[in-house]
């Protein structure tokens, strides 16, 4: 890990203590009273405990370590707001965090001002593994500013009232009758991953390697809700050759017939968003989707995922920019932008009609392109990418050195890998290295699909 | 039914719609706000639950139906805070009310508001059928008090920071050295339940029918925390002969060693109770017990549990007063009062050696007596009585007609008779023929053993 | 409890030991080897077990106590055929005895022949303690024998095979076109139980007791499958006010819509008899309906189910004669017999139709009758008739001292009172005062309904 | 697929159609009747299913399709014997395989004999794809075969009497003094996986692929049950730093603290083998482990586990030979062969302190070789080894067509690879690209482990 002071400052991209801790928040601000404490689904952690267990967070790792003198704030919050760390010791059972109406927002909000002056005191401090601390801190809070997102989205979008979080956001959804188009990408061996030092990084970025890939295409954006409605109306969710068996399992069992926030009302159907519910908009990128669902959709569109080294591989050749979560309005996912779309154009020119033959129906009319200059669009913000690799360590992977080595490496089993950051992922906070995980069923993240050809 | 405006004002012991309402609302006023949406257990529901489901009951059997021109608050209302009413029409998950964040605390404030406005018109109404369903719903109001600081209780108790409700009370506990004695019943041909029309009373209490009874010997108070104590430290929550085979499975998967709200630290039994954790008071009554806790320490002190007609034989004899929740203080079980005492050593004058001898250990040094001025402590409130009777219909009972018939008879099965009224029922809610039920499994509410004896 | 050696095969309506043991192993004649492992549902055991069981019952409570240098016949058999009995020790889990492929039959067989072989050292003893032990093993035997058809009839009948059990009984159902009367009883102080040592008894059906009772109405026989199906026809399973609540929630998580064997096939129903599968019988009981479904069925007809002592003094004037399990051909419920009708037909002669007015549909044409004389079909044998009382203590109860005080006593709670026996009651096992007790979700036994109704 | 009448009799490694039926039945020859329909644990089927699935298997995929006039043995067995092919079908439950006590043994057998029958017909058809069939339908037998082993030994091995399977084996475990050693591959683009058409494969091995592979080290054998007991004896079982998180919840819940069939008699771990229970041999490979016990103890003894791609790189030099099923005895993993170690002993020469000064506990005394003659002990048979490779679809995997693309392919999410065979996969059945899989959870197979370590 780089160290905060230089790194993120300087660069004006990621903000420092007292900005990441503001931004928790302002994004609280919304909120009514009632919000604080709602655990809607056991994925989901109130805000309140966001809130609070962030701040957690720089009380265990920093002030408790290496702050002499330094009092903690209430001698039972170790235990409360512990999330998953065995090596600091007993955590509050997760699916009764929803529980727990004291300590009160009030009380929480004096967690975070005790801890944030006493945090004053060590933001200058020498020590570079107290600076590493500070800058793994506030990605951590940084992260959970992106589930606090998700988790209220989750408490309003499933209320039956399904109010809004924010009013007044249009969505911008221009390139709706722009067609899928896959762009091609030369295989070899190429590199992977992010070097240690090398800025911050988390440990499971980490070594950068090489990897073997086969030639690939990648669609040049996003599948839309337009596109995703017709695979509904063609049958999907009730075609098991289409799905994997334990997704079939999943969708059985759960009853799913669209994606989370879908219904369908008087045979019209509806996207609950962060303003509201409204009739579909048809070219935003369909999102809260599980990974059994877009893996199922490119089955139907005779597509695959992209593998997490063909998505990395492609999106090198991209600027880290796109529609993240920057402070204004609600976050949400937007159709792709005419400046991407027209690049796009230039990429994705010509004609490969022998191949358009193979393909079938969701994928139809596009091809692959070798040309090196193509963009793809929405590769960063917007809704996290399912990749299809199961997220585990890399080759040389060493996790971080005592209890903070619990931060990524423990949960490397049984999880996909996302990438690309979302709507709701902090601006500044993401890397071309950055993998999320997530198990194959879960879908309050916003996740999204793309579509991966092979083009031997 | 009988009329509210007659019987239940004059009395005085009942409280017009607007004294009932606004107990609900005085109950509330120690909460914080993050304390009205929690849903501790499955059992309760949130504070602000109750609040809008009270007033729901109005505007569902009354405004919308004897109101012309009532305009509902809210189209989804009528889902979302129905509890059990299939005649009704759909139901909001129960086990998920405490994800309702919306609507807030206000607006639920207004919907009492809107609902109260409209009431106002129907209060003075001639139909008797309006003015039956008033009364049954300032009842029904008064059961969901007693429910709001039970549920409330559950919150707080359960919460690892154990908050006070309220501070400053100290219990009421003499008589703690008072040992024990059994006050004897004669038995033959008797008259249990009520009469219909006489006074409101709840269609299940109904109709008043003969039973016959042995003669039978109930305890003078009930079982108090340190007699409880003896049982656990004697091993009884190891001692399988001492349990119902579905009581020892319970114990066993629930791991329960002691009453709900018991907590050893350091050696020494501490209890919750509304007012904050502290060590045991002896003398109070045992309270936070199930059926099969309390079958189970009776069987162990060599007695048993009274069946409700022999309670309900017993209890003629008592005034209606007691322990019950007026608006003072925090609602929780206090001792038997010295007066009570008094008038037991009355009763209970006099030796029983013979029976003695097959006395085992809990009931040691008690006798039966047939003094028939003889008093029963704690009779009516401190705890709900658990009775060896299954909750089931009477002799010719009658449900009422329509929706309203779901009120009660539809849970006769599976549970429990429970008598007299506890520390959280209204003063003046209860009736010598009042029957409560639970499962056995249930023991958040103020639930408590008085022993009982055959006289054979 | 009496002695065996006296009572019962003086009587001729027992058997002595040899008999009894005989004829566990006669209910299996028809079995394929396959068939003696299999655990079809939780509440069943495999065919084995109960074979072993039932000797593990002589091994522990005579042999290994009574019998002087007895030598178990496997040290592990104390685990894995103890049933429940705590004071035994530990049991090897319920749900997993269908898992136990060893000891294999022929192992079983040869405990059975160890166990008899020493058991006739003991046959002659004049302790009485071993002649009660001896008895209450046989009375045990001959409960689990009835457990052995009904688990087995669970076995084959949810098969998708539904092979037959043994073929060829054609089902005695004549009397199809009676119409269903009531027969009045008066009420007032009656007896019900039965006295300790009036021959044998269990503890529970002890002591004998006075009760009051209001006048009442039993049906003169019980409800048919043609009753029932046009309860089916008329919505009962679609009508939640029909239901308890218990029941409704039932019904609804485990899409119950007919009774355990009842299949719709073409729009024909279909119900497997141990015979085989075949379109409905009209005129036989139904049977294997749990209590929800009869007390909705009740409620539907405008009728309600007796109370046990309602039924034990209507029962008091009948024969202990019936469709009991004799040895011949399969235990199946058969309709009311012709003899049987003739007797009715006097009894319930004589029109009433002032009341006929109130019924309504299933009960409608019946009418009470108080005619002492009047015989009422079916009470004993064919079906085990669920009461509206809950299993609990009569008024003075003692369980038998020691482990085998666990035979009865701990089970009361959450369960109902059945009456009367059934098809798979073995003839001789059952008496006036005898009380079966099931859960009311449980089905799987011979269970039918018999109507009751208030005659106020 | 490549034909079997040719490949697999010519090369003596496979056996034609009525070799591998009958060995199906060989391997239940010393069960008991009671043993065929026992389902132990749901993940396990009754030797009986097995049985019968297999030859639906062939009815289902050849006889049904291209044997004109061909007539089914019984019109339910399609659904009864669906094991999970939803192109079929319906499917019988899976976790009620248990309670099929019909079709008998002797009717599955018919059942065998009918199909084989026809099968006669079909064996020597031209049809390239009907003799494609039949061999896949001969490695789903085989794949059974070994199902069968596992799915028995935990039927006996579960039950308290612990019988054996066969009698007398004594494990050969000779090599229980040598060190473990690691034996180092070089990196570089390496190709693995296998061509299509080039004799038989599952689709799941192909198309052989390009991988580019860091320098590594693998373990010259499996480890075995004394190094697994030093494991367990160091806290093992109690340190969640060496857990994943997934792994440690398992652990928790499902109290594990041994291999499945390790079990601790008066201070001594005992093994249940298929020859009966005994102490643990200590040279025997450890086996019966998840993938969180395998990845915990690699983390444990400072090495991890290996790569799918790094397992095949370096088994490529080894024959496929080793401990597998052959028929003789009863299967079970054995100790390395001292002829596999001397060759070790060659390959593992030479001393590398640098390195062994960062090994830890378990791996202690190791060193990297790249000596490329270096042979690794029991790379096949004796345990499928788990890799740390989530399972998952080839570059440019494509399914088989119609309804057997369900062979493999829908499987291919939160499962783990495992590879090499174990010592009840049927001699000839496995090749080098042969891929298994299982959940992280699963352990009834037979599982080990075989270290790996990076060489950087």
């Amino acid at each position: 890990m780089g160290k905060l002071g230089e790194s993120a400052v300087e660069k004006g991209d990621f903000g420092g203590y007292s900005t990441v801790r503001a931004q928790s928040l302002a994004l609280c601000r919304p909120l009514a009273a009632d919000d604080y404490g709602v655990q809607p689904i056991l994925d989901a952690s109130p805000p309140k405990w966001h809130l609070a267990h962030t701040t957690w967070f720089f009380e265990t790792f920093l002030l408790k370590v290496y702050l002499p003198g330094y009092k903690p704030f209430h001698p039972d919050f170790e235990v409360l707001f512990n999330s998953y760390y065995e090596g600091v010791g007993e955590q509050f059972p997760r699916p009764l965090r929803g529980t727990l109406s004291r300590p009160t927002v009030g009380e929480v909000m004096d967690y975070r001002a005790h801890v944030d002056e006493a945090m004053a005191k060590l933001l200058d401090a020498d020590d570079p593994e107290v600076q590493d601390r500070i800058e793994l801190g506030l990605h951590h809070e940084q992260q959970h500013q992106e589930l606090l997102v998700t988790d209220l989205k989750a408490n309003l979008g499933l209320n039956p009232l399904r109010p809004a979080y924010r009013e007044g956001g249009t969505a911008f959804a221009s390139g709706a009758d722009k067609p899928l188009a896959f762009v091609g990408f030369p295989g070899g061996v190429t590199e992977v991953g992010a070097h240690f030092g090398d800025g911050f990084r988390f440990d499971n970025e980490c070594p950068r390697h090489k990897v073997y890939l086969d030639d690939f295409a990648l669609a040049d954006r996003l599948v839309t809700n337009a596109e995703y409605a017709a695979f509904i109306a063609d049958g999907g969710y009730e075609t098991p050759s289409l799905w994997l068996s334990e997704g079939w399992t999943w969708r059985r069992e759960n009853n799913v017939a669209a994606p989370m926030y879908w219904r369908r009302d008087d045979g019209v159907w509806h996207e609950y968003r962060l303003d509201g519910e409204r009739p579909l908009l048809d070219a935003v990128p369909v999102t809260h989707v599980s990974y059994y669902e877009a893996d199922a959709y490119a089955r139907w569109s005779g597509a695959r995922l992209a593998t997490e080294a063909e998505w990395e591989a492609a999106a090198a050749e991209q600027p880290v920019q796109g529609n993240f979560a920057d402070g204004g309005l609600h976050p949400e996912a937007r159709g792709a932008r005419p400046s991407q779309n027209r690049a796009l154009s230039r990429g994705a020119r010509g004609a490969c009609p022998s191949q358009d033959r193979a393909l079938s129906r969701g994928a139809r009319g596009a091809c692959p392109s070798q040309d090196k200059g193509a963009r793809l669009a929405q590769v960063f913000g917007d809704c996290w990418e399912w990749t299809s690799s199961a997220y585990g360590p890399y080759p040389g992977f060493r996790p971080l050195s005592g209890t903070l080595g619990e931060y990524n490496g423990k949960f490397m089993s049984s999880q996909m890998v996302l990438r690309g950051g979302s709507c709701a992922t902090p601006v500044g906070h993401i890397r071309l290295s950055y993998r999320n995980f997530f198990y194959p069923k879960d879908r309050w993240q916003f996740t999204g699909i793309r579509l991966a050809r092979d083009r031997s």
